[in-house]
């Protein structure tokens, strides 16, 4: 039997109309004659209304508390969309994340799977049941455990690779993936395809369609993923490892506002100081990115980089403590940044891209404060009110006003 | 270590408000030294609101699917008030009804407690952690079930037995168990004790503080019952085995408006007949009440009772597929009707207080439909829209307007 997962975001469950037309399309996959499990989010906003209610009570709750709290969202979402299937007059089985065989880690907040005990959907699939999972959340040695951000597409994915899926279908507001965010950019195009490679980087730089580490884990075990609307039933995109690259060289363009750019000045220049910098945020959770580092007139280095907005006071705190040791003389935090990049296969392999990237962005007007690149993108990084400025303006320059 | 269970119904944990006013209960208790495990309902409306829900999606959802919904309410006020309990500085662990060790029966929506393992919860009051435990749930066999009405109540008292409890605290709107509902008889009077038996009829009868399952459990293992303000520190009304009757012989009234009485009129006078019936009722989990026959001038059987109003149309419809059999000519059902009683342990031995109650109900002009009296109680069906007057009277005639 070929297995199809479809994966049901919160807002393509946020009320009972979208409910159940997500209910029409699991049936509609069944009666083909698929082996169907679809993996759900929590209803719209529930979870956030979840987390307000939880900081009211106690502003630092115990991790594995909060878990068990939230994952009550997805319970609720999967128990009502196996109703709604089951309406459809198609069998249906709803299972939490425990019930599914999703055996995690125990780093509540943000556990990663170790592995899944599949018998049980299994056994449902046997039965002809579709089967309805709760995404974001799995089991720790008896507690409850939650998978912390992009949580239910990596449900999905897992489900699909442990059940040798055909397909992993990524159920979204969107019709696919988009050359850029086309609530920003008007000419965005859709793509058909595009790889894995591609994709996750243009969820690390801020697309936002899927979480990058849903689209790593598809990588690694080949599971096919497609992306498409949960309202109409035009075809999405596909994301493979290869694609024809006919003569698109770049994939697409993104903005990603949620970056903070620290600068660390005057550090001694002793070997070795700036990797205890990195090694100190790194053990920390934090990941800097594109760091660049320049020598004073004064023989000191500074070095700046960026990280994720909601690290910067957590990297902050933790630059202050090497303050002394590095022999910093000003530490300074900019909140108020955007990352905009593009994104291709081809990008390094064709110096006239850089170009036409900086070109664009000089006809605009932009203020360029940081570059970086590698093998599948080039970033740069600017004031956070020419953000969307500079990603039309970029686009505009591959893929046309 | 003694070891006191709390229970908070649904309205003490309704808002954050009252989510830390219960905290403050259990963390005052855990500060006396005593080990505390606190079981803990929906918030306020919760579970309605989930079952309306459902009821839009599928009209006849699945009983497995429904139990997984519902147990989400309890599983969310756990987790809250865990961490409202940590907020107080006492080290708090929420547990789901399978972490807490409810193992049930497969009956979804009314599972039946099979045995507790205690172990878990055990562990975490040997390490002085206050338990906060989701009640009205367990598993059976890898599925979640609930407990069905008093759901809670029942959790409590279980797990008060289980872990030899010196004392079990049913924590509501109101503070004790009153000889009437104080909304409706303002001359209600608080008891300081009442025994199970005389509890549970109470229960039964419509007094509501808690659900008989409960009382009967707790009767059955001992438990001593206390029945306590959510919001005051008043003293509450103790539940035990014996308590001295001074001179007091009838511990309340009561009225429940949720009875039907059905009649069926002109049975055939065969030996077995009327046994049928009952038994066809029974069956199906309907208790038929207090049951009247007499013997009609054509030489054929009238017999009347009552069932809960839920009820209602299940007995018409099974009495409806016996109505050849019987010989029946008619088969009538009055749902405005009420049910009013008296109830204390000194009922029978003392033959004035029948007199007292008709005399009562003769000056307030009500019309008796059916009497029934058993060790604990006398019970009279009246015309709904008189119930709360018949109330009254039956109430000043005791305990004095």
């Amino acid at each position: 039997m070929e297995i199809t997962v479809m994966k049901f975001g919160g807002t393509s469950v946020k009320n009972n109309d979208r409910m159940i037309a997500a209910a029409e399309k699991i049936a509609a996959e069944h009666r083909r004659g698929r082996g169907v499990v679809a993996v759900v989010s929590a209803q719209g906003k529930f979870t956030d209304e979840l987390i307000a209610k939880a900081q009211d009570i106690n502003e630092k709750p115990e991790l594995r508390e909060m878990d068990a709290l939230l994952s009550a969202g997805e319970q609720i979402s999967c128990s009502l969309l196996a109703m709604a299937v089951a309406a459809q007059g198609v069998p249906s089985i709803a299972m939490s994340g425990w019930q599914a065989g999703f055996v995690t880690n125990g780093s509540f907040g943000s556990a990663r799977i170790d592995h899944l005990e599949i018998d049980r959907v299994q056994k449902a699939l046997d039965e002809g049941k579709a089967v309805i999972v709760a995404g974001f959340q799995g089991i720790s040695d008896g507690d409850i455990t939650t998978l912390g951000r992009g949580g239910s597409d990596t449900s999905a994915v897992a489900l699909a690779a442990a059940l040798n899926a055909s397909t992993c279908r990524i159920y979204t507001d969107v019709d696919g993936v988009y050359t850029a965010d086309p609530r920003i950019v008007k000419s965005a195009q859709k793509l058909e395809g595009i790889s894995y490679d591609e994709m996750f980087e243009m969820a690390s730089l801020g697309a936002g369609v899927m979480h990058n580490r849903s689209i790593k884990l598809a990588k690694k075990f080949g599971v096919p993923l497609e992306v498409r609307s949960s309202i109409t039933d035009n075809p999405g995109t596909m994301i493979k490892e290869r694609f024809p690259l006919e003569n698109v060289k770049i994939r697409g363009a993104a903005c990603d506002k949620d970056i903070a750019e620290i600068s660390v000045v005057g550090i001694s220049n002793i070997p070795g100081l700036a990797s205890k910098l990195f090694i100190a945020l790194t053990e920390n959770d934090i990941t800097p990115d594109m760091i660049t580092q320049s020598l004073g007139s004064d023989n000191s280095w500074n070095i700046s980089f960026t990280v994720h907005s909601n690290n910067a006071d957590k990297a902050l705190y933790i630059i202050n403590k090497l303050r002394k040791e590095l022999g910093a003389v000003r530490i300074d935090c900019l909140k108020d940044v955007a990352k905009v990049s593009i994104i291709g296969s081809g990008i390094m392999e064709n110096p006239k891209i850089p170009a036409q990237m900086f070109t664009a962005l000089t006809e605009a007007n932009v203020n360029i404060r940081m570059i970086s690149t590698s093998e599948l993108k080039l970033s740069v990084v600017v004031d956070a009110d020419e953000g969307h400025r500079a990603l039309v303006a970029v686009h505009g320059a591959f893929f046309g006003e």
